[in-house]
């Protein structure tokens, strides 16, 4: 599945980014069956970086995704809609491939942006057609921009790059694509598990997300796709998404905005052969909990990319009469600008988050809540907060201990339900000033 | 009202504050009638600063007050709210003082926080029944705290400080008062004005307010009072206060935390002898378009010491169905951190604009939205966005020229009503991260 045209060489050697990103980049994986990707430098970024992606499925896939709900949502996200919806009411159209291009978001474009992106998609699915050797009905690509908005999308650029795209199945092709996804992000952002069913099965998942800045940074940020060899109902899928998408990517925040470019998919070709998930059960269950996990640890890496973030911070709020409660409470502390600030000052200042909690919007018994901070590094925590009461004087010297650790867990019980949810986000430092002052310029 | 005990003297001289703040602090003023103000340091403050402030009327008030939704609210937010309910529900009672300490917030403080405050009130209670000569029935005295939570209220200090509290109706002893309701503020915030009910009466109002910090910064914050000899009944008082602070206190943010202390309170104490307003009516639209215009003002004061602030922003949303929805998207725009970055970066940057439009939850005709730039010089906007099209390429140079001045309004227009809101907060600077990482510390 090479050679397709010409193409535009570039290192995939890790030590290009940065040391202290180094362990979260993978040096090898085991792929999902049936998949192929690819990445190339097709002129979009000014400086001649990686900025086209490939992800390509040798047979129909089941297909679904997540967008943002921003209502300025850009081109692309309009169109995998309509591809979406589409691949749903067909009995014959499948989605096989997507491109992504990083550089510009073909957001705020207007008509002439939903053009481009189909031109974009007719591109992939030219190359769909290419490696099948005949035609298909279209409608087989899904596509993702990000970059700067307002701009035109440079469509012929894109459509010789997809024409020129050598994929594979190797690992050096994976990071190739992961790598070509990068706008401001420090490191690519790839990973790929093998998981068991309950059956015993064995099924593959790889993704590749990026999203860098404050998570959903400028405008143009969080993309990811997850590719899975399992055999799964497009219901099944469905659910599946919502239910670790509400755990991961929508877990997840640096600066709470929300980019007219957001966009989670995951493809699942069937290539493993297990028995098909069509209905709840253990099987759909441990997919359930697989692709949860993953997605977690697929979107906590755009965490650790955080625009200038120094710390990951999980805040865990348990004890809640409905996720939808702790979610809610966990988001508040999460997006706290004081809070993400006094991480970042080391500082542990209970009277911050104890704040937050207040005035999340959910309803409290005050003195039935305990706080307790949890070092990364897995040794005894430090109880901040108990019954509503701040456990004074506080132990200074251990705060300072927990919080020199690049991971911290908050751990917030409410006393009123067996609930709990987590967010992870990381803290706001003075880099991230620095990085957003002066984006644009 | 002089010489009730021992006074410890301060400056308040104005050129102890920044440079960059001298345009905000009064040389002189036109209080209210009635009314009397002091400030001393009564030793909460280890560094020995001014902590304790005092407001007097000479006669009974109408009173009335809105405070933090935080349901970690501090005791004097619990004990003010039985005051002033107490004052409602009583013919006699009614409130004569307002005693404010900064230093320590009692907040988090459990029952003896409770307790304490009760005994700070007695302490203004006994003050008026010093002043008046004779005994009152209690419940004369609101209470108002900021500064440390989690730490006891050094009661004893607050009752001596009040006791030898000097009082009085000179511009001096307003500025004694503003200057120790200071925290982690730059300067005083004071404010006095003249003016003309409908059929020609002249009103005063006095007002003090405190927030440094991104306005609800370190737990114990906002504070606010406003003292008029307008005559009014309690009820158009409620209604004015009500209209006023969602035009104001609740329109500014610099950071979106809620504290535990917030209270903003409305004395009025009739010694104008103007026509009482009772009803709707002109006199009540005089009086309430009066009272938000000084409360606007006054609340811009804490954004002008936003922590780290060096642009004064006003959000100005226009063209929407009701005021609740334009309150939103400003709201929304506002507390961007990716907004408010960028504007310290003197980034004109629309994108960032058009995309918290875009997620602020209101429904749009994308295609309606209109979005520009004006300089505070009242120089010619900078058009950024028509029907929801940018304008480019971006006029650069008038960008900048824009956004190096303090004050910039943003106004959006959605096209969809007549109903507009405006929204006011700072710019997110190295300053703000560099004061909060730190704070404790």
């Amino acid at each position: 599945m090479r050679g397709l045209g010409l193409v535009s060489r570039f290192s995939t050697d890790a030590k290009q980014f940065p040391e202290a990103k180094q362990k979260f980049i993978p040096r090898s994986g085991t792929y999902p069956k049936g998949f192929s990707a690819g990445g190339s430098c097709c002129g979009i970024k000014k400086n001649g970086k990686p900025d086209l992606a490939v992800l390509f499925s040798d047979r129909p896939t089941t297909t679904t995704a997540v967008f943002t709900t921003n209502q300025f949502c850009a081109a692309p996200v309009q169109f995998d809609r309509q591809v979406i919806q589409g691949a749903r009411q067909s009995g014959t159209q499948a989605v096989r491939a997507v491109v992504v291009n990083s550089g510009c978001a073909n957001a705020v474009t207007g008509k002439q942006g939903l053009v481009d992106a189909q031109s974009m998609a007719a591109a992939g699915d030219a190359l769909v057609a290419r490696v099948d050797g005949k035609s298909t009905v279209g409608g087989n690509t899904l596509v993702m921009s990000t970059g700067v908005i307002g701009q035109a999308l440079p469509v012929d650029k894109i459509a010789k790059g997809v024409e020129a795209m050598e994929i594979g199945q190797e690992h050096d092709m994976w990071m190739r694509a992961a790598i070509a996804h990068m706008t401001t992000d420090t490191f690519p952002k790839l990973l790929s598990r093998e998981f068991e069913l309950s059956g015993g099965q064995r099924v593959r998942m790889a993704g590749i997300t990026k999203g860098a800045g404050m998570i959903h940074p400028n405008m143009a940020t969080l993309l990811g796709t997850v590719c899975t060899d399992t055999a799964v109902s497009q219901e099944m899928l469905d659910r599946a998404l919502a239910h670790s998408v509400a755990r991961s990517f929508n877990a997840i925040s640096i600066d709470g905005d929300m980019s007219t470019n957001d966009t989670i998919a995951v493809i699942a070709n069937g290539a493993a052969a297990n028995a098909r998930i069509e209905a709840e059960g253990p099987e759909y269950v441990a997919f359930r909990e697989a692709l949860t996990e993953f997605m977690a640890e697929l979107a906590g890496l755009v965490v650790r990319d955080g625009e200038g973030a120094t710390k990951f911070i999980t805040v865990e709020v348990a004890g809640a009469k409905s996720f939808a409660d702790a979610k809610q409470v966990a988001s508040t502390i999460a997006t706290s600008s004081l809070v993400k600030t006094a991480f970042y000052g080391q500082d542990a200042n209970w009277g911050r988050i104890l704040c937050a909690v207040g005035y999340a919007g959910v309803p409290l018994e005050t003195t039935k809540v305990n706080m307790a901070m949890y070092p990364g590094d897995g040794s005894a925590p430090l109880v901040l907060v108990q019954r509503g009461e701040p456990q004074l004087p506080l132990d200074e010297e251990r705060a300072s201990e927990i919080l020199k650790q690049e991971d911290v867990l908050v751990r917030v019980e409410l006393g009123l339900g067996d609930e709990s949810a987590r967010m992870y986000t990381c803290d706001l430092s003075h880099d991230y000033v620095s990085i957003n002052a002066d984006y644009r310029s």
